[in-house]
């Protein structure tokens, strides 16, 4: 997979996608993602890429001109599945678009900051809008690193055991059960007997039955649409 | 306010929290982040701090005993409002939560990677466990950034403009209408006439109108719940 990331400040993917999983993942080539500034297309001789919205009002808007100059310029040397815009009014991310994406070829990703971009690029570029929450960031960066983490570690050979995506909440509607390790008692709190009984059968019957406790009581509407489709 | 994050990986935290507006309000002094690597308390003498989980099963279990210590340590300093775990069996983080943390004087954020923590911690520790969506990251510390930069950017002195903050999509359950900046056409593509007609209350009424429309477009259910309590 190719992931390409255009963005005013590509020095905040440093940490996020350089350690651990998504590292090992770049690593292995399995995953190739390319940081593009959008400062670098800009046409003004004060290398500004925003300016005020027409209209008034708080906030500054990000200009159309170097972001379309860069879109057009990464179209025309590769096909993308989608040119997605993380804005709090999209789509909001749920683990089966995430598993979706996860069998992309080229992704596109556009990080608004300030107020965002100018709702032109919306209109005659982007694909997909995507939000990761009911809440406002300072720009898309950080939802960016959210997409891309959360997409990349389900490629094949990303997670170091497989069968482990297959267990984490949400992929069967369900919540995880709670997990526990060594050691047996800390401070008087000992794990629940059941998992040091060694019969599997009991043990695994207890985290179906945890599982389904947890998300009625935590997240009934997730039982609410379980029906498999 | 104060925030001390736990994490095994305290590098993922470099890019998303030194860029931009939260950087600044770190050089301001207004929010003080410290990051504990969880490893520093291992008492294992290879460092060790997760294991495999008891029952069996895929994946590896952060242990108690470091994070216990760590957490111990951390409280016998000062008083926190929150201890708080990321995980996606947790609340789900929404605008009016982050609203409320942004008054917090010393918060706690524990960040769990593999399949989580030793869920002993959960229960006698974490005073209040916050997702950021329902989808799995390869650990905590990309939610941590995320539920970080949301609160952060509310402080007072924070953002440059603090009317900016008061427009965003949520705070009144509606999302933000299309913004646009100069210039006024690009490739045949106009700005809506009414922007650059000068009259404010004409601007002012179509924005309202647009927000209304592209609420009831994209989130219906915002508008379902947009009775102010």
């Amino acid at each position: 997979m190719r992931i390409d990331v255009l963005t005013l400040f590509p020095d905040m993917f440093q940490g996020p996608l350089s350690e651990s999983i998504i590292k090992r993942a770049r690593d292995k080539q399995i995953v190739d993602i390319h940081f593009h500034n959008i400062r670098d297309y800009s046409t003004d001789k004060h290398n500004r890429v925003d300016d005020y919205p027409f209209g008034g009002g708080a906030g500054m808007v990000m200009q159309i001109e170097p972001i379309a100059t860069l879109i057009d310029k990464l179209k025309s040397e590769r096909p993308y599945d989608h040119i997605i815009y993380m804005t709090p009014d999209g789509e909001r991310l749920a683990q089966r678009r995430v598993n979706t994406l996860s069998l992309a070829g080229n992704l596109m990703i556009l990080c608004g900051h300030y107020k965002g971009v100018d709702h032109r690029i919306r209109e005659h570029y982007i694909t997909c809008e995507i939000s990761i929450g009911d809440y406002v960031l300072t720009g898309g960066e950080l939802a960016a690193a959210v997409l891309i983490d959360s997409v990349v570690r389900l490629i094949p050979g990303v997670l170091s055991d497989e069968t482990s995506a297959l267990t984490d909440s949400f992929q069967d509607n369900l919540l995880s059960p709670p997990v526990y390790t060594r050691p047996a008692e800390y401070n008087g709190w000992r794990v629940p007997d059941i998992l040091l009984s060694g019969h599997q059968a009991n043990i695994d019957k207890w985290r179906e039955e945890q599982a389904h406790e947890r998300t009625l009581k935590l997240r009934p509407d997730l039982l609410g649409k379980s029906e498999r489709s």
